[in-house]
């Protein structure tokens, strides 16, 4: 009998969430039905909107229920398949949660995925080839739609999502500001991701600094912006957007625990005839196949850089994804499982 | 010799303007040259808008020069022409500005057009079938694009926008409420503008009532908003917005003087998927055509319902205006000319 380490979420965190609102378990694989496929997980991918979930209330997403398995997208291989659509060997992506293996009904479509490594690191399917990179693209080319010789601004540049969204906006002919945390991130934003210039928000951690660091590094002004933290950066840049100008709203990392941030000047939606707009990456399935190919072939080229930091053992799972919330990791946050 | 009558900036406000920014001033009307105008006004149109343009800095105009004669709207007679493309008696809509004469350079498109009276009067042409009827139906139709059977709510609805916003979404099968200030203005929007309901922000004055009464009106929640106010109507709207919800921004009448209002929660952009736009009907001058023509149809018909507050004689405006601003009006404000 193969035993499964799984983790659930222990109870909801009141304010900033801590390790104790997760719980390690451990269960017995259940034996496969028809139709049913044991996926051994490679690697859990930690993501910000996972932080969503633990709350309860109105989201776009119905909470993570307590006490079940948190749930999140996983890489692996097939161990045993009792779908003809699937074979033991298999790489595949999924959703299998927080969890060493998963038991997985093939016959729901978008379940699981077979992915080549050929060319493409099977991690890479959780990051700039899954759904951070889909993400990105969906963002960029959807709502911020940017043209050649533009000015784009991401924040969280660093991150699996907004290092995407830079690379992609460069190879459309963009001049490309992203806005991370530190000298560190900085540096790599530049140096290894490509980006023309890169704003340290805790160095520039008031509106006022931000704005001014936003004015020297887009003398241009600021055509779009990908929106991953609100709060006063969100305030900054709309000080500094062009007219006509487009936010696409991902995340807002900064409003995850307790009160609302306030946006402080709504007028200048109108003064700028802004476009603001809120996505959800899994509602636009139909465009998951034009994005993958474009990335998929950008990672295989080289065209498309992206940094892992890699947690190791479902154990270190919470502490990894409290370190997320911070902003500690360096690129797409990785749990490795097997 | 004619003499002219004229309105011009005298200062800008501080914070609330007064009558004493204005100055009436007297000229001669001079000569025409060749392809010149003589227009005399018979109404002048009052807007919102004109506020902003009082202020220095940043909009999305230039400031209205201090000392020149107030920016703004007007129909009226030809009484002189030297152009060929006009003749003494044409009626036709301009930007004549608070003055009761203008001449105008016929060459320049746009700047005066003839209109029939036949079956719209002439006045109507600086509301319901000017510019504050086209910036109702961009709005209407270019962002919130509402489809039938979706609710959709307009604040200022009593106001020469907002009353054409919620007759072109009946017109298109929507479920329509107004936001208006007091019970008089919510029953001419019920009763005569054929609204389905009409909340009344004075007796609603805080978020969370408005969002109670916008519950109440709104069983299905709100798909489309059209934006005249900002402030806490906002964000109680915001609160109600459907998933995918659109909010065409045209105005923010309760930022216009002094400290910007914020948005309480921007967060609800994401967790709705929502589409915030600005606009300003000038920069679409494509679509006025087609606007016109849907609006000429329904005033000339009967199914679009409009009231005027017409105050008497130049010498009136400021008052009016500031009026105008505190929502004393009922429907568009004019003033009588001629």
């Amino acid at each position: 009998m193969t035993m499964n380490k799984q983790i659930v979420l222990a109870s909801r965190p009141t304010a900033e969430p801590t390790v104790e609102n997760f719980r390690l378990v451990e269960a017995a694989v259940p034996a496969l039905e028809d139709g049913q496929v044991l996926v051994r997980h490679h690697f859990l991918s930690l993501d910000p909107y996972m932080r969503g979930r633990m709350n309860e209330g109105k989201s776009y997403a119905q909470p993570q229920p307590l006490d079940a398995v948190m749930i999140g997208g996983t890489v692996g291989e097939v161990v045993e398949s009792k779908a003809p659509q699937f074979a033991a060997g298999d790489k595949v992506v999924g959703m299998g949660g927080w969890q060493q293996y998963s038991v997985v009904d093939a016959s729901q479509a978008g379940m699981l995925r077979k992915v080549d490594t050929t060319h493409v690191p099977l991690s890479a399917y959780l990051g700039a080839v899954g759904m951070p990179g889909v993400t990105a693209w969906v963002g960029l080319t959807q709502i911020i739609a940017p043209k050649t010789g533009e000015t784009v601004v991401v924040s969280a540049a660093s991150g699996a999502v907004g290092g995407a969204v830079g690379q992609l906006a460069k190879a459309r002919g963009c001049r490309v500001v992203g806005i991370a945390g530190g000298p560190d991130k900085c540096a790599q934003v530049i140096d290894e991701l490509g980006f023309d210039a890169c704003i340290d928000y805790k160095v520039h951690n008031d509106t006022k600094a931000m704005s001014k660091a936003l004015k020297e590094a887009c003398p241009d002004g600021i055509d779009g912006y990908f929106e991953n933290v609100g709060g006063m950066i969100l305030d900054a840049i709309m000080l500094r957007m062009n007219a006509f100008g487009r936010i696409a709203f991902c995340g807002m990392i900064s409003g995850y625990n307790g009160q609302p941030i306030p946006m402080a000047n709504p007028a200048l939606i109108l003064v700028s005839r802004l476009k603001l707009q809120g996505f959800i990456v899994s509602e636009h399935m139909e465009l998951w196949p034009a994005a993958l190919k474009e990335l998929g072939t950008m990672v295989a080229t080289g065209h498309l850089k992206y940094r892992e930091s890699v947690a190791q053992g479902l154990e270190s799972a919470p502490e990894a994804f409290l370190g997320l919330l911070k902003g500690k990791n360096f690129g797409k946050q990785l749990v490795k499982l097997a």
